[in-house]
């Protein structure tokens, strides 16, 4: 039985409403502190990580001058197993950007409903990707609603408030 | 890019910590409805799946009579992928006793922290065993904290919380 | 030593910050289901209460007509204790168009951050106005971040993040 | 409009559900830290406070000394406002050793279910007490169930979950 064993999983954050909170200056949503560490703490994730906070903007605020940026700080460090959390609506455009990096994992995942709330998919999601970015071969994924997306290949779908292929 | 596309996954329910709740009548925990219903819809999980009551048990109460009445059915039901959620204490023993079981990918998860508690990790446990049971190949594994084990191989480091290689 | 024993609690829903969401449609807050019932029914409250919803607004889009409605339909209600849940921003507004409603206990509250928030105001604010309607003569209040405020002198500190008499 | 306004309420913490959390190692609860300080916060309360943990203990473990030494305690301290949040199996036993404290207004509260779970009365009854605290006149009241009790005429409903006047 062969197990997947890895040295490190870096994290880079985006933001996108996983990160949301409400801001009672505004009585609105703000996109605030990355939740992934809070979240892999509250699972005690034993495999080693890092995280870093790369962007933290609403993702249709995210433009192709960024993403080309991540595409080199993931091509120059040294981690081959990459999570990035991300907004829902752009997360498809940056796994494209991302698409010649070889040799590398890398999964993109995010919520629908924020960490902050009582219920939400950002636990669910982060456990999701934990595991694809460990058992899955060298590509960008994006993982949604506990499957496994090219991001060549998916559309958002409102009205049913998941991703599907398309 | 290959990606896993499966028809439909089983998930047999057994109790433990992740079903926890409080009793007012006794002040203290008992295992109640099975959580994983209400975790999946949270993350709004488009793979198709079915879930199963089979028992709703602290681990250490589940005796091998029960493992195989599971193991049984597991072999009976026309499903190839299955989830278990179960109590921490002894998943391991659950997993030996299926361990006869071939050609089903066949991932144990479960809780530290019950399901309805504000922090938890049954949610992050839950998206790590949905992937777990779509990416490994054929196989009875142990999924928590973030890795993937060998219930052959596993123990429960009681001062850590978490699970390790032993 | 005498103790509060009073018939019926009659609660108004208008909306606000305490019954907001997240619209993964439109990626932002909107305001939801009134969230009062659920929050009495978590601490099983046995003073009978009976819940209307009234409005279902941003506070700051509650305008004078709707005011005066609700002004008519509590002076013509057969209840003399009412708790109006809000939006923050305009609390004292509603407050002081229902000033010249006498002989019946008003109190108006709501919450900064969103009752569907693992961290939250709601459900300690409607605890606290479902006590202060109880127990303070007649009158229109506010009652937020633990304090009783007349709705005539209170004023709404954005840096504080809390009302304050002014 | 006369609005209660007082300096400073003394809060003393003697464990209870409501600051049950779920251990581990045990697979069961414990009482844990006091939760009243993390509620106070949620709702940015403005009217000055102190906590000071008297005891952690399940309310059934409370002794007669211990009550004594309780009453003494709040018979030497400055304050006139107290509130004491409490196991709910012996509140009124703790309410009833504090009869004969005169000017001051004492309020116990509790929870039947943790503030660390999802759903809980713990922040909906403090919120309850605070306001109790700042409007009733000397004497010593349990709150519960968004009701105010007279400590000597009050029952705890199993069946129901609820505190009762009997």
């Amino acid at each position: 039985m062969s197990l997947p064993r890895i040295k490190k999983i870096k994290i880079y954050t985006l933001g996108g409403s996983i990160d949301k909170t409400y801001s009672m200056k505004e009585s609105d949503f703000v996109v605030h502190d990355p939740q992934v560490g809070s979240i892999l703490k509250q699972a005690n994730v034993t495999v080693p990580y890092e995280i870093e906070e790369f962007l933290r903007k609403d993702s249709l605020e995210i433009n192709e001058d960024e993403r080309e940026v991540l595409c080199k700080k993931i091509l120059a460090d040294p981690y081959d197993y990459i999570i990035i959390t991300h907004g829902t609506d752009t997360m498809h455009l940056t796994g494209k950007a991302l698409s010649s990096i070889e040799n590398k994992v890398i999964v993109i995942t995010g919520a629908m409903r924020p960490a902050s709330f009582k219920e939400t998919d950002a636990n669910f999601n982060i456990g999701a990707a934990f595991i694809a970015v460990q058992t899955m071969p060298p590509g960008v994924y994006m993982v949604m609603n506990g499957k496994i997306f090219n991001p060549e290949k998916v559309v958002k779908n409102f009205d049913k408030k998941a991703f599907e292929e398309g």
